[in-house]
């Protein structure tokens, strides 16, 4: 605890993924005061078909 | 906003995603007033092996 | 199935969020060609300081 | 109703979620009196490079 | 891990949901192989006014 | 795009909230390349007695 899961599109390389699970957990322990080994990060990729705004997918806006 | 998640079986068509985002982007505007370009639309799609119902999986129950 | 969850800010009237239910219950029908009994809606709200864009909460944006 | 969503470490094997379903629902119904047709499981799998704890990724720690 | 979501209509009464994530987290421990001290479990409660089924709240079915 | 979602116990000061969602914003943008702009980050709180670890809700162990 705090659980925090980051939804984004698929394409991050592994070693951004790695830096962003340690930058954002450094971030949660810095301003919530939680312990750094309780907190828990979550990635969930998404593709450009499954994602929409404003009612157009992103693969069809390209 | 609002952020809006469709989980379902997979097995639509790309053309049955695009337009389901689209409708149902325009329900969520027409209903809401949100404004069409704030609303986004995620599809999660799951397979019959992860959904059950009344304790069954799917992919048991055929 | 399809399940759907629309996450928004706190807000709207009752009538709204009828209204926002059963038009995109008709979306999701009309699209997928599921059956409308097996069309479920969650509805979310959240308020202005649980919910930033850009680093920065609506809350504080005002 | 009620609707539970299972996470973990993808790897399980298919008897496993098999099981896992059945004994989750029947946890379920005893406990809150839900009728059995009634509740829903969904399994979702992640893989090491997108789960971290305390800052690092299980892919990392190995 | 795993992690357990249970969404239901609020009304449970607190011995309820102390069993529930007992009962619940015991089958999880049994059919996944998991550690008890690993799973966690959280409920989530809903309102009548918002959740649909059919394209109609629980609210308006009364 | 990047979304987040923290989940964690109620009980943080608004000043800890206001700091949390701008250095995890922070965190996201240094890592992933996102646009400040873009990255959305949600809040949800629980209470202790929707939240259990080991089969045990923490209003029960207090």
């Amino acid at each position: 605890m705090p659980y925090v899961t980051i939804k984004m599109l698929a394409g991050r390389t592994d070693e951004q993924k790695k830096a962003l699970v340690e930058k954002v957990t450094d971030a949660v322990v810095e301003t919530t005061g939680a312990k750094k080994e309780s907190v828990v990060v979550f990635i969930e990729e998404m593709t450009k078909d499954h994602y929409a705004v404003a009612g157009k997918r992103l693969s069809d806006a390209e």
